[in-house]
This record gives structure tokens, sequence and C-alpha cells, in this order.
């Protein structure tokens, strides 16, 4: 088995002029990592036939696979489509399911249809159309040497769904890749310093077909084990024995899941399987917890609403803080948030209760009460918990942090209280 | 006065898994682009002696400059300084300026200086060495056939100083550059191929020295006006002529702002100016709105809070909608939105009260109202206001939708209020 190369292709004049991040090369480049084809080149040219023949002739050269993204869309700077259509020979024709689908998409969204966006089912007909679900302009599969050429829209989530639906089959189909597989544990509160120090000794013993990466971001830590060999089943095994002692050396306060887990699905899941409902009072988060609570689809069925109580009046009326201890011990402090936290449990008759309350920055620290100090508090059905935090001076990470150190605690107050009510 | 290309490599195995996004290319391409040079390709390699040959070699062919970040640090996989160092004909020798500034860097830190660390300093002899007071590793600038070859490490702050410091000044002595401008203009509310329609006169009628480029965003719509010119004043004067013609044409309800504004920003700014307050009051969009507005450094000057209205007891109990009206018409439905908007415009005794109320999906939906049927209802000082929406069936994009456009028509009524009560 020889490896299987792959080149990226990203086509768009915002690309040259910096204006977007290429997020779409590292997502297609990840997803063919896992399944074991090596990336070669990623590659971003603008819009222009000249720079898109040049670039599928040297990548032609030497990859097996290619993935282009961009450029087809119904507005004159898209190009892709029609010069891909002429380099392989084909020619563009009415494609009739597309033109179906098309008409589909916009009855469905009760538009109306231009000519111009008709124009979008117009395809090569020497491709293997690629039905695109979620906007109108489908993607594309040519062939040339028995190299699959992917050509795909550049939108993130169309080109998403079409890697996952479409490319990743075709290439497993096509190709005989090694077999890979990896494991993302998912860890909040933990530096990677610290964690790297605590799994010195697991890491050191790894076997060489085993790698592990440290993916930090704010309050959250992801750890990927991955492992490639050619007996699917042994590198299964083996991965899981290595990871389930990572886990144990980590311990459950800290991994909250694994994979594409979030803080809010994994607290969602406990709520609901436990018949348990949840209430937010939110200050310096500004409504951040709410809403990734209800960016879970059924949310509506554990989380009944919550309060965000940015001025103090609101604190005093909506919650029941005693206007008295926010003039002694200030909003941000544990007499405060303790009361947010049981105030809103009892206004939205929850099982929890959660609360936020801190200084967001840039404005508003002090000596005593820098930028990023935050109480966060958790009223449960038999008591009322809350810690005091001290974050960085960033005002968007300060807010994610708080956020998700909220949601962690949530996570861990149902285990308990799951375990206790047996 | 020709057009200068530049070529960009960016070299590092974590680009090719997709581990890490490429944040230096875009940081390179915006800062070139600034300046008058034309970004031709921007490619990312594996740190491998082969790749780097083969890329350099195809972009010497056809670039006036290149660019190359990433594999200069002290560890085994950094080979780029070897590797340009014998593709120019030079030797690695102790270079002693750089020696000493590292010895100097280590002193400030307190910190060991490593036989590996010393090795930063071994640099070829055939290269102008560009001082890097950030990092250990400093940055190399060859010349062939009168081509600049910049080689900077790829720790982006380190990285940036460099391109700023040493890059940009070698760039301008070294080339006759054109002057460049351009304007992005912020809408919402319209379709890239509805608006392509609106202004397919206005785009048919610019001339060869402006150029147009749609970004489309779930809601948002940016139009990004370039302009290449001898006279950086003409050159402006010009461009702000056609984008004011573009503004006229698109409209105030759907222009929000330029550049790097936020319909967040920009409404919040509108409050704090007419010194107007906010609360809102959010079913279907679950504290998302609030998050937005609470983003904004010195919100808690305008936004007094809000009510995460997800039940219907909520909806009751916290903002006064009548039970018989959500029994009646459902909870989204005009009545229930438009008494929500009033009711937490009163909790919170605010200017503005705005509400949302819908379908986000997956599931809820029905024939009548299908997945992506959203009410959006502002209470003002004068009167309520509210409009039905239909978006699409993505839950996470619905509610990025619904934000967006409750935030519009809250800027709309904002300016509305203000003119009607001078």
């Amino acid at each position: 088995m020889h490896a299987i190369f792959s080149d990226i292709i990203t086509i768009g004049d915002e690309l040259m002029i910096g204006q977007v991040l290429n997020t779409n090369s590292s997502f297609i480049a990840s997803e063919l990592t896992k399944i074991g084809v090596t990336i070669q080149r990623i590659i971003s040219i603008p819009d222009r036939e000249q720079d898109i023949i040049l670039t599928l002739n040297s990548c032609l050269a030497s990859s097996d696979i290619i993935i282009i993204t961009g450029g087809l869309g119904p507005t004159s700077d898209d190009i892709t489509k029609g010069t891909l259509a002429a380099y392989f020979g084909g020619n563009l024709k009415i494609h009739e399911e597309s033109y179906k689908q098309l008409e589909f998409f916009f009855k469905t969204r009760r538009a109306k249809i231009s000519e111009r966006n008709m124009k979008q089912a117009e395809l090569p007909d020497n491709c293997i159309v690629l039905p695109n679900k979620n906007g109108t302009a489908p993607g594309m599969l040519f062939y040339q040497n028995n190299k699959p050429v992917f050509s795909l829209p550049g939108v993130p989530f169309e080109m998403k769904a079409l890697i996952m639906e479409e490319v990743l089959p075709v290439i497993r189909k096509d190709f005989e890749l090694p077999f890979k597989s990896n494991i993302t544990v998912l860890t909040t509160g933990l530096a990677e310093s610290t964690t790297a120090d605590m799994i010195g000794e697991w890491e050191n013993k790894l076997p060489p077909d085993i790698t592990i990466a440290y993916l930090p971001a704010p309050a959250l830590l992801r750890l990927r084990i991955s492992i490639t060999g050619n007996n699917n089943y042994q590198i299964k095994n083996k991965l899981n024995d290595h990871v389930s002692e990572l886990v144990k050396i980590l311990g459950k306060n800290h991994v909250f899941g694994f994979d594409e887990d979030t803080l809010q699905e994994v607290a969602g899941k406990k709520l609901l399987t436990n018949n348990l409902t949840l209430s937010t009072a939110e200050s310096c988060t500004g409504g951040n917890i709410a809403q990734l609570i209800t960016s879970i689809p059924g949310s509506s069925d554990y989380f009944m609403g919550g309060i965000i109580a940015y001025s103090n009046s609101a604190k005093i009326e909506q919650l029941g803080v005693k206007a008295s201890d926010i003039e002694l011990y200030g909003a941000v402090s544990k007499s405060v948030v303790e009361q947010m936290a049981v105030g809103v449990r009892k206004v939205f008759n929850t099982s929890f209760g959660i609360a936020t309350s801190g200084i967001a920055g840039p404005g508003g620290g002090s000596e005593e009460k820098p930028v990023g100090t935050t109480w966060i508090a958790l009223a449960s059905p038999n008591k009322v918990t809350s810690a005091k935090y001290l974050f960085g001076d960033n005002r968007e990470r300060n807010i994610i942090r708080a956020s998700l150190t909220a949601l962690n605690l949530l996570r861990i107050a149902i285990d308990d209280f799951a375990k206790n009510s047996k």
C-alpha cells in the first residue's frame, strides 16, 4: 500500500487580498488526513482562468486526488465551472435533476427564481454531478487518468456537507487507504503546560504508531490521539486502551466528552435523561450561556428560560437580589451571584439555576477586582455553590471562559445530583 | 507601471493536516495588497526539502516577490534554513550580531541558552539577515535575478513584526508600486442574486480600474469595491463616488456600515449617542441577540437586560403575554411577539424592546408554520411593529438570521425615532 496524495486548490479573489481566512482548506485537510490521505499542497489562487489551468496542470502531474473549492456562485466573478468544463473538454448543458432541485430550493423558500440562478443548473456534460442540498451550486466530479478532481462551492457549510456525503465516499471507493483512527479527548479547566506535566509519563510510553496533538482553545484543551495501521479492529482496540488510561489520569471533572461533543450538548443530554430542567441568570456572559444551550436542537425540553440581568436594577427586580448586598459587596460577589442563581431557579421553577457576574472588560476593573474577575454560582435542588475565577484581560475570551466553566460546573452537578437521588 | 506579483509560501506539517488555520498567509496577503502588490498564489507545503525546492522553482519562474514563512525553529522538523542556504548556493555560518542578540534574548528572560538554541545564530552566508526582536529565529532575505525572497519565522507575532518593519520597506524600495484602495459595503436582508440584479447597471458602468467582489454570509452580504491607480488622492475620490452611488441604489435599510463594522456595534453606537436604552425578549434566538449586543465593550451603558422566554409560561409570567393569545394564535405569532416586545420594554423600563419568536428547527415545524418561520417585533417609545420572516431549515443559521434581522430593524427604528424627535 503506497501513500495517496491530495492537493487542495481554493479559488477566490477574497483569499488573495487576505480578507477571509481559508477555513475551507483546513477543514478539508483535516477530514482527508483522518481517512489516511496525505495532503501534499494547499494552493490558493484568484478567480482567473489562466491560474486555474496552470495550477490544475501542476497538481494533476503530481497528486492522486484534487479538491477544488470556490468560484461556483451565480455572479460574474465566478468562473470555475466554465473553466473546468473547457479544461476537461466538456460543454455546459442544463442538468435536469439540478434544475428540478433549484426549482424546489426556491419554492420552499417562497422566493422567485431568477435567470441568473437558473444558470446554476447548467453543468458540464463530462462530470458526475454531486447534489448540493444546502445551496444552489452543485458540486462536480471529473476524472483524468483515473484521478478524481472534485469541484465544490466555497460556502463553508455547503462545502462541508459535500465533503462528508459525496467526496469521502468516492475517495474510499477509488483508493486503498491505510486504516486510521483517532479520538479527541475534550477537557476543560486545564492549561496546556499543566496537562503536559500530568500526562508526561503516559506520553513517554506511547508506541510509535500512536501520536498526540494538543489543540488549545479558550477554556478548552482538546487532545487528539491518532493511530495508523493495517488492521482496523486491532488499531481501534489499542487506541481505546491508551485513551482510557489518559482519561483516568485527567479525571472526570476535566474530561467532558470526545470528538465533536460540546459542553452544552453533554450537559443538555444529562438534564434530559434525568428529567431535570435549567434556567440562567447572566450578567457578564450577557446571554452567551443561554445561547450555547439553545443552540442544541430540542433544548426547549429542559431549558425553561433565562434572565440577562445586565443592570443592578434587573438583578434586584427580576431576580430578587437584595439591593443592600449589591451595595455592601458589589455586583461581582459571592453573595450576589448566589442570590441570582437561587432567584432565577425560583422564577422559572427549574431544577438548576446558573448565574454569572464578572468584569468582562476592557473597562470596569479595579485593584481589588481586576478585569477577568468572575463569580459563577449554581443553585441545585438541595444546595447552592459558587466559585470565583480570575480569567484574562480579553473581553471575548472572558465571556467564553465564564460560559464554558459554568456549563462544566452544571455537568458535574447533574452527575452528583443524579447519583445521590438513586 | 506594471503590476508587481508576489507568491506566499507557508511551510509546516501542521498546515497539511488541517490542525491550524493559516492566519499568516491572510495577514501577509492583506498587508501586501494594501501597498499595491498583487498576490498571485498562496501555497502551503509540508516541512520537506523536495517540496520547498519545487515550489521555489515554480514561484521564481512567475512572481516578482516571494515570501516564505515557517520551518525556522530549533527542532529537527525545521529544515527551511538549511534548504534555502543550499538552494541559493550558500553555507551556514555563525552570524555574530544574531549570536549576540540570542545571548541578550535569553539573558533578559533569565533562561539558560541551549546548544539547540545557539544553532539559531547559524545563518546562510549569502543572505541579508532580518533581525527578529521578538524571538530566536532571525528572518532572511535572498536575491535571485533581482527578485527578493524573504524567509520568516512562522510564529504569528514574530512574523507580523518582521513584515511591517523589514519586508514592506524593502518591497517599497525595490519596486515602483501603484496605489490601491478598497471599501467594503456591508448589507443585510439582500440575497446575492437579487443584489446582482439591483446593481447590474451600476456594475456594468464600472471603469476597468474598479472591481467588485460579493462576499456572502448568513443574513449578510458584503460587497468589496477595489481600485488601483497612480494617484492616491484621485483613486480615493473616484472610489468614494462609485461607492456613494452604490449605497444609494442599495438603500439605507440594507446598508448598515462599512469595512469592519458590525450590526451590534452600529446599533449600539446609535443607542448611546441618542441616549436610548434597549432590552430583549428572546424565544427562538435563545439569548443570541443579547450575546451579540453585550459582546461590545461598554454595552452596559445602553443594554439593561433581557428575558429568554423559551417556555410559554415564561412568556406569560415574565413578559405578560396573554395565555389566551398563545392558545389562540400560537407562540409563533404576531400577537404574541408584539406582546413580548411591549412586555420586556416595560419590565426593564427601556426605550426599545426587541422580541423574537420562531421555529428554529429542526423539529417543531408544521404545514402552516414550517421550520424557519420567525416573527420579530420591535417596541419603540411611540409604537410597536412586527414582521414575519421565512428563513431556511438550518437551526444555527436561522438563529443568526433572526438575530441580525432584529438588530437591523432596531438600527432603522433608532434612526426613525431620532429623526422624528428632533
